[in-house]
């Protein structure tokens, strides 16, 4: 079985909006022994499908797929499920799974809530 | 100056959607000596306006807003100022500042690539 991992953010029409995903991708490759995607669920290249696509025609038949959202709302609890029912369709024997948010994740919550404390803090420090 | 932080997520019409910021904003609330609220841009209350004005009719002067985004596009390009500068003529004297959101921030990248590492090596692990 040969997994490989897609991020998937949501997309956006403005072309900016992708540095931070694609900093938080090149940030992870070394920390993992895997093959990593970034993919997009709307308005930006590359879509889902059309990486699930190329990682199928590699050879890869497990595919996780970890949203880069703070949360689940009607996005990742209907529109994400439906769109990968759809591309599984395409790819016998392909197993694609969707993960839960990283916001969900309590490790994410602590590492954020250092972060931001950092940051601010430093900020009232600067002011003060 | 009484200085407070709000917190900006984008919110949903899901209310499932909200637990995820609210965990931050109570992880974040002990790690901070300041007064934290959390407020939605659209689709969940409380909205950014009845935030800023619960707080400046506290007292507070200057408010930052701290968005919970990956990224900025066209909503934190155009949208939330527009917004803050609505708002703002409204508060005569208070001072409304919009902070680059978590996700440009490189400790957030490094910290959520941490917990992503953690978590999906782990899953690796117990597949294997």
């Amino acid at each position: 079985m040969s997994y490989a991992l897609i991020l998937l953010a949501h997309g956006s029409s403005d072309s900016r909006w992708r540095a931070p995903f694609e900093q938080f991708r090149d940030a992870l490759v070394p920390r993992l022994d895997t093959p990593i995607r970034l993919a997009y669920m709307e308005l930006c290249d590359p879509s889902l499908e059309d990486s699930v696509a190329q990682l199928a025609s590699a050879g890869i038949t497990q595919i996780e797929v970890l949203p880069l959202f703070f949360a689940a709302g009607r996005h990742l609890r209907n529109d994400v499920p439906a769109q990968i029912e759809q591309i599984a369709h395409g790819h016998e024997g392909l197993d694609i799974t969707l993960l839960a948010p990283v916001g969900e994740h309590p490790d994410f919550i602590a590492a954020l809530a250092t972060a931001v404390a950092d940051q601010v803090g430093e900020s009232l420090h600067s002011q003060r």
